[in-house]
C-alpha cells in the first residue's frame, strides 16, 4: 500500500463565486445569475461531471493502449440527474446528483468486442468514476478563527 | 420531484490533455509530466476536491445566511488518499478516493455551538459531498464511430 495524498483548497470569494487552487492551478466555479451567482464560471455539480468524463478519458487512453487498441477520438458527453428540493431542506429528497450518465463516442476501427472490454475495463479501474459510484469516506472538520 | 439536469461534455486532446466544457465554460485538465502529462492543468482527482470545496463553501454560505450566521471569512482545506495501484490494475485496492478529508477554516463571531450546527448542516445538505459520500448510480453507456 503506498498512499498517495492530493491536495486543493477553496477561498469563498464575494457572491457565489469560490476560488480554488490545486499544485498552482486555479479553478474558479460560480453559480448563474438566477441561482444568485455571477456567472462567472461552471458550478461545482457541473464540475464534478467535468471531473468524471476527464479521468475516465485518461484512463480509456491508458487501458486501450495497454490493450494495443488505437483510439482516433474520445468524447464524452455528460448527464447529471439532481432534485434541487434535496439540498434546498427536503429531507425525503437526497441533495446530490440521483444519478449521473456517461455516452462515450469512441472513434475507433477496432472490433466491437474490444472496444466492449474496453469499457468494461474504464468502468473497473477510472479512480473518479470508483469514487462517484461507490462512494467514499468523506471525513468533515473546522477550526475557528475569531 | 423536479429533477434538473446538468450536461457536461469531455474531449481527449494530445498527451493526457483533456478539455471539458459546460454551459460554455471550459476546464482543461491534465497530469503532471512525471505521470506523463504535460502539466497544463491539475489533474481529475484534484478537480474532485476543488468541486468538492467549491460547493461545500457555497453551501455553507446559504446556511449560514438561514441560520443568521455572519461568516467573515470561508477557506476549506482538502486531502484526498489514493492508492495508485488499484487504478493500476490490482484489484484487491480500490482504484478511487479511500478517503476525503475536508477542513473548513471558519472566520466568524458566532458561538462555538452554532458553527457545529452549521457544519452538521452542511454535510447533510451538500450535493457534492451527498454524491462523493454516498455515491450515486453510474451508468456508462458508448457509441462507436469508425
Amino acid at each position: 500500500m503506498s498512499i498517495e495524498i492530493s491536495k486543493a483548497s477553496s477561498h469563498l470569494l464575494e457572491g457565489m463565486k469560490v476560488e480554488s487552487t490545486s499544485r498552482g492551478f486555479k479553478m474558479i466555479l460560480d453559480e448563474p445569475i438566477e441561482a444568485g451567482g455571477s456567472n462567472t464560471g461552471m458550478n461545482p455539480v457541473e464540475a464534478i461531471l467535468c471531473a468524471l468524463g476527464s479521468c475516465q478519458c485518461l484512463i480509456t487512453k491508458m487501458i486501450a493502449s495497454n490493450m494495443g487498441i488505437k483510439i482516433e477520438d474520445l468524447k464524452i458527453n455528460l448527464q447529471g440527474e439532481l432534485d434541487p428540493t434535496g439540498y434546498q431542506g427536503d429531507t425525503s429528497v437526497r441533495p446530490g446528483y440521483e444519478a449521473i450518465r456517461s455516452t462515450f463516442i469512441i472513434k475507433s476501427n477496432t472490433s466491437e468486442e474490444q472496444i466492449k472490454e474496453l469499457i468494461t475495463q474504464v468502468e473497473k479501474f477510472c479512480p473518479v468514476g470508483d469514487t462517484v459510484s461507490n462512494g467514499t469516506n468523506l471525513v468533515v472538520d473546522y477550526v475557528v478563527e475569531k
